[in-house]
């Protein structure tokens, strides 16, 4: 399953690298290369190559065929590179400017030459560091609001898009989340991970059966509904930026699935960010959220207006309709991802940095009982200001 | 796009379809064969080949590179022969009674041999004739129900779903689909088609924009949820029946689509052959669409207790939670086909052949008027037995 292509593939050594820039003529042929791997070796190989003369440089990003989580290793599939390649190639139709250049690819080498963006800082980095990145939610909501109206059946020639929901059949990137975001936290099961004291809170979660009732609705969604390309793993550790710039990377978890699950996940992870701070420091978190939907909805309203090629779309009230069932659906999303950041498997740098330890738990409390909420009262939430309130209840787990 | 693969294909004669039964040694070696090609002509040629010692039977059918609709000639891709056999030996798998035997199929050829059904009747032209087949909502009620559970991320590995999803990818038929079904008949398109004395009720369903809201949403669903292998031309033109036999035939138009949409055009089928009758004989279809969302329901509950894949599948509450959507989907569906086999391209003899035209008008106008209810009401709609109802009001168009 990992790995068709056994007998070509292998990995690069630093020095594979550089000749594979000189080869594909990437540089000058005189220029001197360096080559860093600057990967962290979870998931994949991550070369940097330098011309040192004039600094210039490209990242060559090679898949490895496992992941190794916390000391296990998973076999996974190579094919990722495929669709991380194809997914940056069809975005840049829509936001060249928002994600970063694919220069070459190699399917058998599970190879993806592209844009080095080393001078911006990874978006939850930043953010952990308090820097505001004034200009991140108006580029994550047009990189939202185009790239999803544009792929999907409202912006999209109708025919085209069923080729497009071939290619990007993700089983095995898919199942990663099926298992991690919207399986595993609400049951006993070993993936979890979470301070003994939360056990009380945890049980309580594991007992909701509304609760799980509405999982069940939205973990259904995401497995059915192939509604536009979605990035499928946008968390703020998939966003380069800096005050001025924002590039959306690694969309290797990119399917044809629900429109609401990317902006779930940018939601909930600006979310959880702001639980970290101290509450004068929240607001620019909750404007940051609020200016994500804003601009989505401005961005795919304004396609939706220009460009829909469904005939529907002139009927009366139907793009009102849509942007509220994207809505609802997002913050139900919003809602697994929160608990699964906090006691599953892949938790979050913003919430386990949290010290004291007394203090860390409360808010993980805090976070378990705001991503019930939203999941549980998705119909009835119908502005992003509606999610910041439910952050400011006491605990009451 | 109609034809990947002319330099192979050619359409067999009568002559071509003995020697390749020869061939493929579907008779004895000296059996005496004769052919007859009973096919329609109108999308597909359909052979008869018979061994006249013993009666025996195979039907070989061959997609044609067109359809040919009211004189027109439309490209349709031969894929859908693929398609229809691939669908055939899924189905198989769950229901081995209620599908015809696949013998052998040639792709390049687009050839599926199967069993000769010739000893049954076509549903449709069984009901018209006022024959009972007192079997057929429960077996269909069986194959809806083990079809399209066992093909649904309830209750099939949801990694192999997605190969499923991918190698059903359909989109010529879908395309007819989303245009005569969900699309033209609400808005002034030229393949419809109707008496001059409609216009203004067809009118009043062209300007309902709340209807046509409702239409949008239906037709999303149908573009976007691939919730389980739909057969996807699920009237009663695609069933053969006696009274002891049920077998579903021609699934051509096969995907991953909401279950709600067979289940909706077997009921919007069953609906408007009731309306063609007198009110005393219509009980019989009433009570076949009872049967047949009923016998869905056990089929679906027991597979579902038995053989659920899915972890939320123990949840308090989710398989009646499931139940109702799709219930409510299957209502809105079925509004969409009764409204568009009134007024759309391809109309059914049940109605077409009312006389006198004063009788074959209101029958019109209360298959209107009932399609749009449905629509409409979908959500308030709990039990079939409601459907009844909305034929039984005075037509106020």
């Amino acid at each position: 399953m990992a790995n068709k292509k056994s007998s070509i593939y292998q990995p690069l050594t630093e020095s594979d690298a550089i000749a594979l820039a000189k080869r594909l003529q990437l540089f000058d042929e005189k220029s001197q290369l360096t080559c860093n791997e600057i990967g962290d070796g979870n998931l994949n190989l991550v070369f940097r190559v330098v011309n040192s003369e004039n600094n210039e440089s490209v990242i060559i990003k090679q898949a490895l065929p496992y992941a190794k989580v916390v000391g296990e290793s998973w076999p996974l599939t190579l094919d990722r590179s495929r669709i991380e390649t194809n997914a940056l190639i069809k975005q840049s139709e829509f936001v060249p400017n928002l994600v970063p250049k694919v220069y070459y690819s190699d399917e058998a080498l599970a190879i993806t030459i592209m844009e080095d963006l080393s001078h911006l800082q990874i978006a939850r980095a930043a953010l952990i560091d308090g820097k505001n990145l004034p200009l991140l939610s108006k580029h994550i909501g047009e990189f939202l609001g185009k790239t999803l109206f544009y792929t999907s059946d409202y912006g999209l020639d109708q025919h085209y898009k069923k080729e497009l929901v071939k290619q990007f059949i993700n089983p095995d990137l898919c199942k990663i989340t099926e298992d991690l975001v919207f399986t595993d936290p609400f049951f006993n099961h070993d993936t979890n991970e979470y301070e003994a004291e939360l056990q009380p809170d945890v049980d309580q979660i594991w007992e909701d059966q509304a609760l799980k009732l509405e999982v069940a609705k939205l973990k259904h969604l995401f497995l059915t509904k192939a509604e536009a390309l979605v990035h499928g793993d946008l968390h703020t550790g998939s966003i380069f930026a800096d005050e001025t710039e924002t590039k959306v990377i690694d969309p290797e978890f990119a399917y044809f699935g629900p429109i609401g699950f990317d902006i779930g996940q940018v939601f909930a992870n600006l979310l959880l960010n702001a639980l970290s701070k101290d509450t004068e420091k929240q607001d620019i978190l909750f404007d940051h959220i609020e200016e994500t939907w804003e601009v989505f909805v401005a961005e795919f309203s304004k396609a939706w207006k220009e460009d829909a090629i469904e005939t529907f779309a002139s009927v009366e009230g139907y793009l009102e309709y849509v942007l509220s069932e994207i809505f609802e659906e997002s913050v139900g999303f919003a809602g697994c991802e929160v608990i699964r950041r906090t006691i599953g498997l892949a938790r979050v740098a913003d919430i386990e940095g949290i010290e004291p330890k007394e203090k860390r738990l409360l808010t993980k409390q805090l976070a378990l009982q705001v991503g019930s909420e939203l999941i549980k009262n998705r119909k009835s939430i119908k502005t992003p200001k509606e999610i910041k309130n439910y952050t400011k209840q006491p605990v009451n787990f």
